[in-house]
C-alpha cells in the first residue's frame, strides 16, 4: 500500500469542514433530509467540490449526482465508479455518506498527486436518498436507477407533511415524468466500490483500519398500523376498552425474543400514537419493525413469530392490526472475483464483513460488479450524533480506495 | 322534577350549534387547548351569551370565567356556582366541558322561565384549562384558585413547543403575577354544582338519564423517561444496544396487568420518542402512565409494580429510567349533606355514581361543598370524537340543575 499524499490528506480536512456546519441540528447530530435544504446545500457543495477538481458534473434522470474524470483521449471504455449519499437519518452521524463522497473525491486528488495515468473514466457518484428518512424507503436513487423501484411507486411516496416525492423531487427541478431504469448509464459502469463508516464493532478490536465487504444481510421494514376507539382513560372499565397500545407492548418485546432466538436483529425505532394525550386511550397507534438476519428463512420466521404475537394480542383486544412491507432486499452478496481483487490489492489479511445495514452499493450489485470498503467506527455506534471514525482510519480508507483505482487503471 | 320549558330547550340547541364548529378538528373531534386560539373563540363565545342573559362577566385572577346573576337588593349571600370547562383533550368530544357551561346558561333561561324569585347570587362558572391537554396539568385554573397548585410551578409549565404557560396567559390578557389562591372569591360560593356527561358506562343500561357523583377515584400522571443510546438498527448487536424502547413495551403491558389485579384503570396513551427513525435504535423514549384506583393503596400498588418492572428491564438493557410524578390527585368525596339534598329534590331513585376521572369539582370539593351531575352518556365513550349524549338526557341534565337551584333559592 502506497503511502497517502500530503495534497489528498489536506483535501480531506478541508472537504469535511466544509460540511460540518450543514443541516446541523441542536444534537450535535444531523438533519439532511431528501431533498429539503439541507440536502441541497449538501448537493450545492458537492457540485462546486467536483467543479473546482475540474471533474465534469452531471445530474442523472433519477437525481443522483455524477463528478466525471474522464481521459483525454478515450473510447468506449466503462467506468470505475465511487461514491455514497450525502442525506442522513434524523440526529445522524457526520460520517454515514460523506466519508465516501469525500473519501471518492480525495481518491482523485490522490491519483492525481501519483501521476497516474487515467486510461479510463473514473466518476464520483452521490446517490439521492438512501436513508429514506423523510419518504420511509431507503436507497431511492439507487434503487430507481437500477429498475428495483416502480417509478409510479416512488412518485407517490409521501412524507409526513404529506408531501409526495414527485413534489419534492420536482422543487429540486427533477423531471419526474423521467425517472426509472437508466440502462443508458448503468453500461458506462465496470465496477462500483463503495466506501463507507463501518456501523458496528466488527473492526474496533482489529489490527485494521479498513475492512472489505462481503455482502448485506437480507432485511426490511414492516409498519403494523393498529385502530382501536379513542376513550377516556380514566372512566373506560379495562374490558370497554380497545387499545391499540398494548399490541405495541406486545410488538417491542416479541421483537427482541425473536431477534434473540433466530441470531438477528430487530428494532422498534419509530412510534407515532394518534391522539398521543396522557388521559386518553389511544385511536390509533403505527409502530415500526424494522428486521435483519443472516439468511432470508431466519428474516421469514422472526417476522412470523412478531406477527403471530400481535395478532393474537389484536385479537383479544378487539382491535385491528394491518401489517404492510414497507421495504424488502434479499440477501446481497457481492461480486467474489471484485473482492478477491480486493484482497490481492489490498493484502490478505484485510478483515472481510457481512453487514446488516443496506448500502447503495447492495442494490448497485444486482446490475454491476461491486464492492465494499469499510472504515473502523471507533466506538461501534452510527445513526447517531456519537458516530466517529479516527481521521487516520478515514485517511487509510481513502488509500485503500486510491490503491483499487489504480489497480484497476492498469493496462 | 318539573318539565323543562320551551324556552330553556330552544336556548340550548342555539347555544349549542354556535359553537359547533370552534376548534373542530378533521376527525371530526374538537382541539380546543387551553390559551390558543380555539379557546379564546369559546371563552369570547361565552361572554357574548352570559352578556345576553343580562349576567355580569368577571374574569377572576387565576384566568376562569365568572357570569353572576345577582338579586336587585342583597347583602352578603353567597352564591350557588355551576359550571366546567370550555377547553378538550385532543380530538376530544363535543360534550366534555361544554354541556356544563352551556347546561348552566339554559339553567338560568329555565328558573327565568319559571318565573323564580332570585333570593341569592348565581353563578355561572368557565374554570381554564381543565383537561391540561396543553401544559399537562388537568385543572390548573381550579387548582390555581383554591390553592392546590403553588403561582410558581403554574407559571413554569410549559407546553411542546417550549412556550410557558405565564406568557401563554399574559398573551390572553392575564396578569400572571396575580395568580394563586382566591380567598375573597370562595367566600362567594355556598355550593358548587358541575353538570357532565358521564364517561362510561355506568348509565348506559340503566332508566336514568342524569345521575349524582359521589366522588373520584385518587389518580394521577407518571411520566417515565428513559434514555440509551441511538445506534444504527441493522448493525448494533443486541448485546452493544441500551435500547430504551424495550422499557416502553414492559410498562405498557405491565400496566395492564397491575390494573387488572387491582380493579384499577392504567392507560400509556401518550409516547415520544426520539429521534423516531424506523432504522434507529432510539436515544431516548418518553412516555406517561395515567394510573386511578379505588382508593390510595390499590393505587400506589399499581405504580410500584409498574415501577419494579420498568426499573429492572431498565437495569439489564443499561438504560436510564427516570420517573416523574406529573400530577396526583387523592381520592375525593362529595359533601355527603350535597349529595343528600341532590337525592331528595332529584329524586331517592337516581343512580349514585363514583369517577375515575378528574373533575374542577373536585379540586373545589376541598374548599367547599361541592356535587356532581351526570348525564347519561349513549355510548360510553369519551376524549373521542365518537362522544356522545341524546338532547333528551341533555336536556333532563339541564332541567335537574334548574330543579336543584330554585330548590336552593327556596327561603
Amino acid at each position: 500500500m502506497t503511502a497517502l499524499s500530503a495534497e489528498a490528506a489536506a483535501s480531506f480536512d478541508a472537504l469535511w469542514s466544509q460540511i460540518s456546519v450543514i443541516g446541523r441540528s441542536s444534537t450535535g447530530g444531523y438533519r439532511r433530509f431528501a431533498w429539503t435544504a439541507s440536502d441541497a446545500a449538501m448537493r450545492e457543495w458537492f457540485i462546486g467540490a467536483a467543479r473546482d477538481r475540474g471533474l465534469d458534473v452531471q445530474t442523472d434522470r433519477n437525481g443522483n449526482l455524477w463528478a466525471w474524470w474522464r481521459p483525454d483521449a478515450h473510447g468506449d471504455e466503462r467506468a470505475f465508479v465511487t461514491g455514497s449519499h450525502l442525506d442522513s437519518v434524523p440526529d445522524g452521524g457526520a460520517f454515514d455518506g460523506p466519508l465516501g463522497v469525500i473519501g471518492a473525491l480525495c481518491a482523485v486528488d490522490e491519483l492525481k498527486a501519483r501521476g497516474v495515468r487515467l486510461r479510463k473514466p473514473v466518476a464520483v457518484t452521490v446517490f439521492a436518498d438512501e436513508e429514506g428518512a423523510r419518504f420511509g424507503l431507503a436507497c431511492v436513487g439507487s434503487r430507481l436507477m437500477t429498475g428495483g423501484l416502480e417509478p409510479d411507486r416512488a412518485r407517490a411516496l409521501t412524507d409526513e407533511d404529506g408531501i409526495s416525492l414527485a413534489a419534492a423531487m420536482t422543487s429540486a427541478g427533477v423531471d419526474v415524468a423521467a425517472i426509472g431504469r437508466d440502462d443508458e448509464l448503468l453500461r458506462c459502469i465496470e465496477l462500483f466500490v463503495e466506501l463507507h463508516i463501518e456501523q458496528g464493532r466488527a473492526l474496533v478490536d482489529s489490527d485494521a483500519a479498513v475492512g472489505i465487504g462481503t455482502g448485506v444481510w437480507p432485511h426490511g421494514r414492516w409498519r403494523f398500523s393498529i385502530s382501536g376507539r379513542a376513550d377516556h382513560a380514566g372512566t373506560t372499565q379495562l374490558d370497554d376498552r380497545r387499545d391499540p397500545m398494548l399490541c405495541v407492548g406486545e410488538l417491542v418485546l416479541e421483537a427482541r425474543r425473536q431477534a434473540e432466538q433466530h441470531g438477528g436483529l430487530a428494532t422498534v425505532g419509530r412510534v407515532v400514537v394518534e391522539p398521543n394525550a396522557v388521559n386518553g386511550i389511544p385511536s390509533r397507534v403505527s409502530a415500526w419493525l424494522d428486521a435483519r438476519a443472516a439468511d432470508q428463512e431466519a428474516l421469514d420466521r422472526m417476522l412470523i413469530g412478531v406477527a403471530e404475537r400481535v395478532g393474537r394480542r389484536a385479537s383479544f383486544e378487539q382491535v385491528e392490526s394491518v401489517l404492510t412491507n414497507e421495504s424488502l432486499t434479499s440477501a446481497t452478496e457481492f461480486a467474489p472475483e471484485v473482492r478477491h481483487r480486493m484482497l490481492t490489492c489490498l493484502g490478505a489479511d484485510t478483515p472481510l464483513l457481512a453487514t446488516g445495514a443496506g448500502h447503495d452499493a447492495a442494490i448497485l450489485a444486482s446490475q454491476v460488479p461491486t464492492g465494499m470498503l469499510f472504515v473502523r467506527n471507533a466506538i461501534g455506534t452510527s445513526h447517531s450524533p456519537e458516530e466517529f471514525a479516527e481521521r487516520a482510519d478515514c485517511l487509510a480508507g481513502v488509500r485503500a480506495l486510491a490503491d483499487l483505482i489504480e489497480d484497476w487503471l492498469r493496462p
